[in-house]
């Protein structure tokens, strides 16, 4: 029997279960990680950690090294608890209690110098595509996210999860107002890109400018007017087939891949 | 009152109900299909639609072109009956119930001459992925896609309703041994293409083989042995940043759009 393990409280099983809902991880500060790889994750990284959470003590010796140097607690939870906390149908039998407002300055990142790519997502709304992109961006190397306020909150339990612990990779930027994120950082010499239907440059042809925020819309709505005004530049990925959309994750792959590409031509 | 609208009986629920199960969809060769958009492409199809149910008489006024072409029924269902067939928390208020069947044969589509490009699922488990895969490939004008035995079944509704109509514009071959399907399209003058974590060819130096399987595996586990065995090519996507990998229906994107990009080239 690892020495950290202690058994879990009725208490404290009531007060992280209502992490599950979002008003309750703004008014704690608290939200919940999920599963084997973003556990890892969130501990191999500076967020604070306040407790993890396993159904079988193994995973509590998996992780002991980390556990001991961050002096987390691990509890032990039965397989009904966690399904308390879970929101997989199959859970791996592990969680942990993560602290919010870990997220960077915005104001402090734009006065980084040099070359930067910031995708910031306008109203999108699924969670799965918010946590792929922001995955898409740790992969292909984008220095930031931002969620502006209209965007599915970033410590929704699927957000975390299809992120795969990526949200622990990169700064993800939240709550802000798109119209004046966009002017901050025109003024710190980025170049505002949008995606539209028709009518863009293409993604070959497109020339990205070394500090650049590609601004992301819902595949029903398109990105809002306040973004569509303060564009410097459009692109439009071309169309070969009758669908009529394409999922906004795969929008954000293709075109930071994209810029890698010239990026590696010099 | 539309005169093609007709009250839905207990037996019809309860028969079409069932088809929220993949056992009962084999068995009774029919699958349903959720929302406006899925049933205003469904009926411009040449699949055979059973019916179309809808909670408001207005919906079936506006597809009733559709309806009297195609002779198809309309019943309308309270909200709780909806419920029972609908897979989402907020229905639009409409179904179809489609016959399966439609799917063309793949020995006869592999004798087409000239440029093809088939996407070749091995093991995708997740149904949105799939999904998003089929209305990719459409969007990007791939010629087919197959699902091997091990993926996902292309009638479970979160994989129709992810596709959102893309299903009924290109040929999806199922319930396929992945192998066999490989060395048959091998005899037919397709290339292999299988995508590996490291040392496959980028796809900005990969040149596309006029005819080509791209086959791509589950995130977690990468393509099987024998479709790595069967693999002419390997492509491997180049990773800049930390995440452990890529999803992989930004993987498809990323790789169609390139193979448009050259194929625009010449």
């Amino acid at each position: 029997m690892n020495s950290r393990l202690k058994r879990i409280s009725q208490t404290m099983i009531r007060k992280y279960h209502r992490l599950t809902l979002k008003k309750y991880r703004a008014a704690d500060k608290l939200f919940i990680v999920e599963g084997i790889r973003s556990v890892a994750e969130v501990l191999a990284s500076d967020w604070d950690v306040d407790a993890v959470l396993v159904q079988d003590e193994q995973l509590c010796e998996q992780f002991a090294p980390d556990i001991a140097r961050r002096d987390v607690p691990c509890y032990q939870l039965s397989v009904k608890e966690m399904g308390l906390l879970s929101d997989t149908v199959t859970s791996q039998g592990i969680v942990s209690i993560v602290r919010t407002g870990r997220q960077p300055d915005y104001d402090e990142f734009l006065m980084r110098k040099g070359p930067q790519m910031i995708v910031a997502l306008d109203s999108v709304a699924d969670p799965g595509n918010v946590g792929t992109i922001i995955r898409t961006c740790d992969w292909f190397g984008a220095d930031a996210v931002l969620l502006d306020e209209t965007t599915v909150e970033l410590f929704n339990p699927k957000v975390i999860r299809s992120a795969m612990g990526s949200v622990f990779h990169l700064p993800v930027f939240t709550d802000i107002g798109l119209a004046s994120a966009l002017t901050k950082a025109k003024e710190r010499g980025f170049t505002v890109v949008t995606t539209v239907m028709h009518g863009g440059k293409s993604p070959e042809e497109f020339v990205f400018p070394s500090r650049t925020v590609l601004v992301l819309g819902s595949e029903a709505h398109g990105v809002s007017r306040d973004a569509g005004q303060l564009a410097g530049e459009r692109m439009t990925i071309p169309r070969y087939g009758k669908a009529e959309s394409l999922n906004v994750a795969i929008a954000c792959g293709i075109i930071l891949a994209k810029r890698n590409e010239r990026g590696r031509r010099g």
